[in-house]
């Protein structure tokens, strides 16, 4: 696959739905994020899925549990990466291309860039090598759009330690584990800008909701102009 | 990786022990010949590890039972084949490497070949993608001798059904299934012809132990022979 084809997402051809990942580190905000533009879109009269990852599925959520529940040192770089690959495999297949050819709104929290982020930067197995792993895993499937909530380290974890007094597996990193893994995601970002929405996640929630709804509307103008038009 | 550096092993370079797969499908026999090799090593003097595919750690132990308890069509081929590279990545990083740097000769009932036959020939994803994964999974880690137990399909159904009632989700895939992973693991063999000691599964149980203690013997000296010029 080229970068060209993950650049334009590889969805018109393919299915009628709009498919859209929410990326960025730990308390970036993807979840309200995730939330508000269901509802935008529900309200406008669509049909909307919202998922998340890891996880989507009944085999997916063991996995999930399997590879964050392990203590540190237990699961290797590769293996948790493949782990994580399985994961959404069965997402992919079960859950978001069914739901796309049916012409549904996915939107998912967290996807493939997390991997190629997580353990191709933070772990260092290399961006190229866990792209392709997971570009077979699902195969081939990328979103139309992808949205990084950018957060400094710092940000993020005093938003996590709010949230919630147990961090797992992940979240117990050093910062510059999370350093690391902002830094791939804006490469990422930069690769692949038609497809890439880069946001301040420091900003008003509402603002953010508005500019993402914004950008998802004008997709699915031009999506059904493009059909219109065929 | 090449085919050529597939075809030698990756072991000599790497590691001292000698690095040994039993390969095949149910029923042949595998289990049987890797406790009689086993046992002749041991009883020259050699210390070796026997284990097993997929398993062999805790982690892998776990994934071995998620893939192989779940019902039909609830795990997707490629979810299927992610979920035992999982397993064999920290079967190579935590077991084999270990063991073979050790100097241990190490006996794996089923490897990477099992996947490439049932995944890539079994499910139709393809040698040459499962080679690659598992190739990936475990950083090259290529066996010094796949001892390929060759069966036919309909002898190794009555062989299972004499050892236990209950068949597992693979075991109980029709015939064409295991003909295809026949015909896949042959292939294979035939691109390796080095690496590979292929025999007729039906011979006695003894002198098929025999052929293979005689063919190790023969690669253990050639490894002493090799380091002591070196």
């Amino acid at each position: 696959m080229s970068e060209n084809s993950r650049d334009r997402g590889t969805g018109s051809a393919e299915y009628r739905g709009l498919f859209i990942a929410l990326e960025g580190g730990d308390g970036a905000g993807k979840s309200t994020q995730s939330r508000l533009l269901a509802e935008r879109l529900g309200a406008a009269g669509r049909e909307v899925l919202t998922t998340r990852e890891p996880g989507g599925t009944p085999i997916g959520e063991k996995l999930r549990n399997l590879v964050l529940d392990h203590g540190h040192g237990e699961i290797d770089a590769r293996t948790e990466a493949l782990m994580f690959a399985a994961s959404r495999a069965a997402h992919a297949e079960q859950v978001l291309r069914p739901a796309l050819e049916q012409g549904k709104t996915v939107i998912t929290d967290r996807y493939i860039d997390s991997s190629v982020a997580y353990q191709g930067g933070g772990r260092s197995l290399g961006a190229v090598a866990v792209r392709d792993l997971n570009a077979w895993a699902t195969a081939g499937l990328w979103p139309d759009l992808t949205i990084l909530l950018d957060v400094d380290p710092a940000g993020g974890r005093s938003r996590r330690t709010t949230g919630s007094s147990v961090e797992d597996r992940l979240e117990s990193e050093p910062d510059d584990f999370h350093g690391r893994i902002r830094v791939a995601f804006l490469e990422l970002a930069a690769t692949a800008p038609k497809r890439y929405l880069v946001l301040d996640a420091s900003l008003p929630v509402e603002e953010l909701a508005g500019i993402i709804g914004n950008r998802v509307d004008e997709l699915l103008a031009a999506r059904g102009a493009e059909r219109s038009a065929s």
